[in-house]
């Protein structure tokens, strides 16, 4: 669909096709967006992977795309801001909008080829080969908030040039509740300058921990973290894949830490998406209790970690779409026994 | 000393040097051996190392040094059965007997030189080079129990080749309450078979994650702890490092897990000796409580963990020599506050 920023386009249209897989997303029917949804700018595209447990042409995939499926399985509304080409099926986008993504920030440019990702993962998983890169669309992509997003409480801005992130707070007709901020090394390479600035600006910045090393300069994690929310931001996630996830915050001069652990998963069929099905349901669960203290921070990074696990679990985006309520309760309560021990009479 | 059989040298004798250290050990003096102490097999010898916070050339080092310290540092006497040279100081063992380490079974042969260790840290800090290995009194290590330590209750088996660990677990009169045994890399690579018929003997084994799926043949940890439980162990504790520890245990058919994250540190100063730290930490938590259930190897890895946290942030022994009762309390608090979310209203 074309990009438009009148109203018009928000009210959300009944894609209503007789072989979408209902049954599992009985739960999560026909959100429109709302007062709690949250703005998304991320990649929608297609991805090529291959992992010691097979390989898949061509599927959908994009963080746009996660993020929005995350946040869907939370019952949390999404508006994707982002571009395609005329090569995605309308399909796929009427799954997504079934599933409480609204996708009037998408635009598809007449004539336009979809990004594409090819990649190759290590036979240990812990590592990846990108085999194949075509921007396409992704090229001159230059995000506009529809209108009537512009007031969003909650927006997540995915990994893409630094000053298209800013360009994106720039039309926030209000600042935002909370905003995530995803980036990576391939910025602190080109754009370190353009990148601070719209560090400065964010609630949450998440990032890997040699990201972490790299922005700040500094080798220990703790003193990255400190280095890294001098700079502006109020929350540090720290991302470590099969190893976890960090949460920092400091209150009163205190450095506050948390720790989530990954669960350790039966078979990581394809971790494609994984970072950014956490940070979907990361911003999901704050947005749909309505508040950003650290103790409900902390519950988001346990719900995204969660979702994740789904993520891996098989290719693309097929983990996290089948997720149900139940299956993600009972996914958090195996975090919740994971990290439970009884500390009575440990100390002295 | 001559290794001896006899009881006459169980008794702890009065080594009182005016220059030792005496304050910080103010609450572990003088225990001798007694029902609650841990018999631990392990090297006493020399290391150098280089990292990138700077060098220290021979200072006393090995596994049985590190795990007896982090032992006493609990209140939790060991008997230590090793073999040094002639170039140990007194001094060293006047100090180590002073904080609990029973030391009738560490053997000192005639004209004999110590087991030494060189190794360099990358920069990173998350690989090392060995420079230097003289196996020296090692060569010929032949541990013998000391009669009096032989019913005891809890065995830790350092990692030395698993034929020796066998012979140690032959020498005992009753099967221990819990044997721990740590095995590496090196013993998969020649003796898998020793190896697992020993493995099949101990009640918990503690590897890395790399050994975890060399021992096994499986990638997933899941699938790989399932596969070492079935090998006899009614425990798997994997060590990851910088990114925590993993303990499994399989109770009804069903396969239980809890996970304890590393304490970020300010600075990661010296990290040789932070799994021997853990394992001494481990079993003599468990020694002190008397139990064996899963409840209190839980709290085990928490305070393992702890212990370990002080290994990293000095070179060699430095670190765990100096923890006072009142550090190690504040550091269990700190795991309490990283591991601590509240889970209430987080499921549908």
């Amino acid at each position: 669909m074309r990009k438009d920023t009148s109203c018009s386009h928000l009210v959300q249209r009944p894609h209503r096709l007789p072989e979408a897989p209902t049954f599992a997303l009985a739960n999560f029917f026909f959100m429109s967006w709302t007062d709690s949804s949250v703005v998304v700018v991320g990649t929608v595209a297609f991805d090529s992977i291959k992992t010691p447990f097979g390989e898949r042409a061509r599927i959908v995939g994009g963080a746009g795309t996660y993020i929005g499926w995350s946040a869907s399985r939370l019952g949390v509304g999404t508006g994707l801001v982002s571009v395609i080409g005329e090569d995605f099926q309308q399909s796929e986008l009427d799954l997504m909008s079934q599933a409480g993504m609204a996708l009037e920030g998408i635009d598809r440019p007449v004539g336009g080829k979809s990004f594409f990702w090819a990649g190759s993962y290590h036979m240990d998983m812990n590592g990846r080969d990108t085999l194949e890169t075509e921007l396409n669309v992704l090229a001159d992509f230059n995000p506009e908030i529809p209108a009537a997003w512009r007031g969003a409480k909650y927006l997540m801005l995915g990994n893409i040039d630094p000053n298209l992130q800013a360009s994106v707070l720039d039309q926030m007709t209000e600042r935002p509740e909370l905003v995530v901020l995803d980036t990576m090394n391939f910025w602190m390479d080109i754009a370190m300058e353009p990148l601070k600035a719209v560090i400065a600006r964010v609630d949450v910045l998440t990032i890997n921990d040699e990201e972490a090393r790299q922005l700040s300069g500094e080798r220990s994690l703790i003193k990255a973290a400190r280095a890294i929310l001098a700079m502006g931001p109020r929350y540090l996630v720290i991302k470590k894949g099969e190893h976890g996830a960090l949460l920092f915050h400091e209150e009163g001069g205190k450095l506050q830490y948390f720790f989530c652990p990954a669960l350790p998963l039966e078979d990581v069929v394809d971790p494609t998406g994984a970072g950014d099905t956490f940070a979907g349901g990361f911003i999901a669960h704050v947005a749909r209790t309505g508040s950003t203290d650290f103790e409900t921070l902390k519950q988001g990074i346990v719900v995204g970690s969660a979702l994740a696990s789904f993520t891996c679990e098989a290719f693309g985006t097929e983990g996290i779409r089948a997720v149900t309520r139940e299956a993600l309760d009972a996914r958090i309560a195996e975090f919740r026994r994971m990290m439970d021990w009884n500390g009575a009479g440990v100390e002295a």
